[in-house]
């Protein structure tokens, strides 16, 4: 399993992954989920992935091709789209195809799904955040709902709903997808160590900076220590 | 959807349910998913239910008509079964004769399904905490996992996880269910009030106590609000 979720607020957005794959369950890896397009300070797409590897490999690796093709246009290269519904039209088709192709050879077997989250701006245009669904269509992060979620996504909600809003500052953010995270890592196994942070400050249309937090990390250690102590000092405080 | 928990403690047993039942979206109602079975001193089993209405109204209908009958032995009664493994059995295959009977008049459709938690103590027996599932077959709560959840059970289970262990009081344990409960129902509005929450003391073979909560209950507004509070205040002194 997978989770990943990303932050809309009115300073940037936050997107952090986990980064464990089994493809059956004798066969668990660590592969990246997050992926960046970016064409600094004019325009940066991060894209995360869950569900079938084959499918999410294959769709980044064809949203790249389109890309580089020497008959790229707005129509097919989320680099050249010019706007970021576009942009998540382009992935949404892509993906929708992609997982059409893989469904029709396993189609004997249950067939295979994923799913995205598309973040990005481009400059002159606003910050906008998408879930793409397996089959294509997509939904939107809004000032009322500002964070958007992907594979595992039920344990790590709770916290979500209760701290971000679209006034939530970058680091307070950081620190609400981290905890997400880790209610999400303690709750199902299958989601795993190392993550992947990225935070993409407002107009900047650049990856503002990236942090892969391995399975030891201190730092990660320490803020998952205080937050199960905050925790159970609160639930000790708290009177029935 | 529905949100069941069942927790097997040193000191007893503490068990939630909501109430709230959707046959389609147009139609929301309220029922008990509690039912409980009681021979004061003797033998008491509680019961809660998730899944198909029409799946766990016909299967607890049938358990009470098998108590009843004047033909009622420890294979077919769960009153009289001599063991609670025995009664778990009774109430799975009782839980797989109804689904499949409903099933193929359904067959045409998506199919019913419906899961169910046991708990109970007989005079002289340990307490015992079952999860049945829509199949049948069943698990057994443990030390290692002291607590069953059946329905939308994700959002709440975070905190049951870093709170709930056989040793915790059992006033703890009714506000670990009942946090538990108000994590799910922020999350999921077809999670409903009014809730169910009973305890069964250890070695009293009856229902200790049993409380409805309805939407406006003040005690439980302020629970919820003083934990949102400690979270609030937990999450803003976390260092990232």
């Amino acid at each position: 399993m997978t989770y990943c979720v990303g932050l809309l607020l009115n300073d940037g957005m936050v997107l952090l992954s986990d980064t464990r794959t089994n493809a059956g369950l004798d066969n668990i890896s660590t592969y990246r989920k997050m992926f960046h397009f970016e064409d600094p300070g004019e325009r940066v797409i991060t894209i995360m992935t869950a569900g079938s590897l084959s499918v999410t490999q294959t769709t980044i690796a064809r949203l790249r091709e389109a890309i580089e093709a020497p008959e790229a246009t707005g129509e097919t290269s989320i680099m050249l789209a010019p706007t970021m519904l576009k942009v998540a039209d382009i992935v949404g088709n892509m993906l929708a195809e992609v997982r059409g192709e893989i469904d029709e050879k396993l189609s004997a077997m249950q067939g295979a799904s994923a799913s995205m989250i598309v973040a990005g701006q481009r400059k002159g245009g606003a910050m906008r955040l998408f879930l793409i669904y397996p089959e294509g269509n997509f939904i939107e992060a809004t000032e009322d709902t500002p964070f958007l979620q992907i594979g595992e996504h039920k344990y790590g909600k709770p916290i979500l709903d209760r701290v971000v809003k679209p006034s939530t500052s970058l680091s307070d953010a950081q620190k609400a997808v981290l905890l997400s995270m880790d209610s999400t890592l303690r709750s199902n196994l299958s989601v795993g160590m190392p993550l992947d942070l990225c935070v993409i400050e407002k107009d900047a249309c650049k990856v503002s900076s990236t942090r892969r937090i391995e399975a030891g990390d201190e730092q990660f250690r320490a803020m998952s220590e205080a937050w199960s102590k905050a925790l159970r000092d609160g639930f000790r405080q708290i009177n029935l």
